[in-house]
């Protein structure tokens, strides 16, 4: 008799929160993937625009993998996708408002012909190779958001994705708090958890509590109304067309992804937006402000977005003036705290009344509390649980969580990009671990930039750069042309000229003490002009620039 | 008969918070100067070591400018000191530990000798010319803050410095709330007041629940306790030795500025540390880890702090092992929040428990919240305010509260660096604006790192830099030596042989088709090359280093 195969969990990149980007389940000689997100730099990966996981080890079992299931259709859990198809070409499955964004990807990066696409509604039940895979519907900041049930002959594994339990969706969608509660009772082997909230008690609010916020703030504006959010909160822009409609307000869109988003969504009818309520911004200066309310991005103070350049008055379609009112209908993602104040602070100068969250409460999560967590794992009693989807703290917090209710230590995971999970028959353990990890974007450059790149632009940063040019004669030492400087980032050069004829000097004297010869290591020469040149700067400034000599020999 | 003169109220720089840095008070031809103080940079003034205010008016007006008067010791209104005095000499005033804190730091630039120092306590009354000004104690997260109360003959002024009502402050000194109503009573002509935390409603917790919470941590730790505060927050500090005393821990130290900054504390009495209680770091390893508690810098995640380089393992001197126990007793200063949850991350990662602020309530701010704001608008009732040590938003926020206890609208005055608000008898208004700012320093250089470098510096973080160097005849236009290739921060050169090339032929593609004679201008010659340069390193990878041919002419 053949032994039972195994089955593998393994998160692959971005290495920033676990899972959460993409994950691969192995089965056998099958494997399938979960997501294909990438994640936005941290602030010391200077000039990378994106960050996308390594899939070395798809494409080394290419022929084992049968395809990628979407939980759901944010950034994080889709933007991969390009990147990752033009390695390995797979079939992908997702939900409708998931593949209307998905398909708007591809279409941009060519992708679409060659591309296998396929459509599920929440509660479908597919087969992809072995696997045999439910949708399950869960609530979250994007509608049509799934979690999974994949049924193998070794045991059902449930992966939540990004959820909460919305017990009002604003969208009257609810989660399947039934089927959940079934495969639990049917026998859970192995759940991977959303984290992402388990530092924050009780439960999250639900989306409607957004709309009565909303409500007061249209009740008393005498001005344009401004609302920046998530241009993928489909159920929020849902919730700002309702009441604009409902105090006689047209709507107007600032930002490409705000458009764009919008459009899918209407489309494909997850957003509900009655004829004349959309008008151009062009338009905006016909009606009267009390007429008009701008949907926006921005909503993280992204120094190019829409609202970023209306706080600046850098923005020519549309101004905020003084009586206007501008909600930001988010909270500042860590990391983008400072940049979300300063925007704050500038529309405050243009007059604006400024609604944000520390003031008044115009945002909610997306992502499950602590008790709907526990709810979760008391409605699946896995029997391994794996948080995803968090940093490292949110992941050991949630094994703590989980302890709570029971599950005995042992059987979660606390587990790193690449780490291998291999369940059995005798238990469950890390077995193992495979290439994976970040893969910096920048430009057109998939990789091409590394620690060392990344070391010279944080140098170049922080103390600038000075070349030291000249043309030596390499018979007799005699320096035909320079020394020349070109120096950037360092002092400004108009108001430096002592000091670079200070260092052109300290070049010529370096140079003046070598014997030329056959035998002369001009390698060695441009390393004691370095030393000497950034030992002068460092004296005179307490600046360390990167000093680069270069020798032209004729 | 002589004209009553005016008065006048200037917030100088640093420009991100109104005033707190330094602001001056002008009463006929005298000036008196409130604090001192250092900013740290924003994020985009990439390399740049401190911010100072801009003094060109004080300079410009030296024969008026009596002295200089502290609030409180914290480095935002002292720590531009040492660079003020080297351009204007100015006696000084202050509470012991405020100038404990400014001798220490006058010692570090050789400027003890040159400096008039005055120590007061809070009650005492001084005459500064015609500034006749008392110190009135407040709380803060440092000991020994006062507000200020200036008589002159057209009224008097309050300056609250930065204060919240304390009842139960942890020193046991309370706020003069007496000194403040009679003040009120005897009529207040301006007041200027902290609006830091305006946001924020209620009354601000007392230092005092830091201490229960601290009892609770110490009582369930089974290792060594590692606490990250403010190295200045004495007061907290102090509660922390009082609880290891308690539990029979010993206490080291990690981190230069909380050595110091205990050391002036204890000498000057402001922290009571019972004998055989400290013990130097690399006595940690001599006791059992429940023995042990270590105080330490890096509540910020500073990159180069104690704790930081704890969490990343690269801290010889002592370790954080499994079973260790690490608070982080602050709050993330708004744009830190991402350094310090990266700290945490990997303290969870050592096998740590963390307690920080999303979980357990182990920091407290040292700013009066909302109705703590309005307490001392009503003990006061100044007829003029301005609220200072804000961002824009705070302060006009703060305009809003003092409208609710019924400060006319036209007697709050919103101001920004330089504006000069003047008081005479027939009213208030701002009425000029006087040069002022923010001075950047980095390493010795104070004001030479302007838009121009930190343009650069931007732009070379982002794309790096591409340049080329080549040696020409003069005469001939031919090529001598070159075209060589500097690069740094745009590519990973040893993998991009290929381009290097391309940009090399492109050079001398550029070259060629000169026809050189007389009138060749190499000016316009070496504009090609980078222009052609350029396109291409576009083209290739959709960067765009900042390209600088350098030509050598033989």
């Amino acid at each position: 008799m053949a032994m039972e195969p195994t089955l593998k969990y393994i998160p692959l990149g971005g290495v920033a929160e676990i899972g959460k980007n993409m994950s691969a389940i192995e089965y056998g000689d099958q494997i399938m993937v979960i997501d294909c997100g990438l994640m936005f730099p941290d602030e010391d990966m200077l000039g990378v625009d994106i960050v996308i996981p390594d899939v070395t080890y798809l494409v080394e079992n290419a022929d084992k993998v049968q395809g990628i299931v979407f939980t759901h259709g944010h950034e994080d859990h889709i933007g991969a996708l390009p990147y990752v198809l033009r390695q390995i070409n797979l079939p992908i499955w997702g939900t409708r408002l998931t593949m209307g964004m998905v398909r708007a990807k591809l279409e941009e990066h060519g992708l679409v012909e060659t591309t296998e696409m396929n459509i599920v509604e929440p509660g479908d039940r597919i087969r992809l190779g072995q696997f045999d895979i439910e949708f399950i519907r869960v609530s979250h900041s994007i509608p049509d958001g799934v979690g999974l049930a994949i049924h193998l002959p070794i045991g059902a594994i449930v992966h939540t994705g990004d959820f909460k339990f919305d017990q009002t969706p604003a969208d009257g969608k609810f989660v399947d708090f039934a089927r959940f509660a079934q495969l639990g009772q049917e026998g859970v082997l192995l759940m991977m958890s959303d984290c992402t909230n388990v530092e924050k008690p009780g439960h999250t609010p639900s989306e409607r509590v957004v709309a009565n916020t909303f409500e007061e703030i249209f009740a008393g504006a005498r001005g344009k109304i401004f609302i920046a959010t998530f241009a993928s909160n489909i159920n929020r822009i849902q919730q700002v067309i309702d009441v604009a409609v409902r105090f006689g307000r047209k709507v107007a869109i600032a930002g490409r992804s705000m458009a764009r988003n919008t459009e899918i969504a209407q489309e494909l009818g997850y957003l509900k937006v009655p004829p004349d309520t959309w008008i151009r911004l062009e338009e905006v200066k016909d009606y009267f402000p009390v007429e008009i309310v701008v949907l926006t991005t921005g909503s993280q103070g992204e120094p190019l977005s829409a609202l970023t350049r209306m706080a600046m008055d850098e923005f020519p379609k549309v101004k905020v003036e003084p009586g206007d009112t501008v909600v930001i209908s988010a909270t500042p993602i860590p990391g983008n705290e400072d940049l979300v104040m300063r925007t704050v602070n500038h529309l405050f100068k243009r007059g604006a009344e400024v609604i944000y969250d520390a003031i008044t409460p115009v945002h909610v999560s997306g992502h499950a509390n602590r008790d709907e967590l526990k709810l979760m794992l008391n409605l699946t009693h896995p029997k391994y649980v794996v948080p995803v989807h968090g940093e490292y703290r949110h992941v050991v917090k949630y094994a703590e969580l989980a302890e709570e209710v029971l599950i005995p230590r042992e059987n979660i995971f606390v587990m790193e990009v690449g780490d291998v999970l291999e369940i059995g028959p005798e238990g469950a353990s890390i077995t193992g671990k495979v290439a994976s990890g970040d893969v910096l974007v920048d430009g057109i450059g998939v990789g091409d930039v590394g620690d060392v790149v990344l070391r010279d632009r944080r140098h170049l940063a922080q103390d600038g750069i000075f070349v030291i040019v000249l043309s030596i004669d390499k018979a007799t030492g005699e320096i035909v042309a320079g020394p020349d400087v070109v120096s950037r980032g360092f002092v400004f050069m108009e108001e430096a000229e002592e000091l670079i004829e200070e260092a052109k000097e300290t070049v010529l004297n370096t140079v003046s003490e070598i014997e030329v010869d056959a035998s002369t290591e001009w390698s060695a020469v441009k390393d004691d002009i370095r030393k000497a040149v950034a030992k002068l700067l460092y004296a005179r400034t307490h600046r360390r620039p990167i000093v680069i000599p270069v020798l032209m020999e004729i």
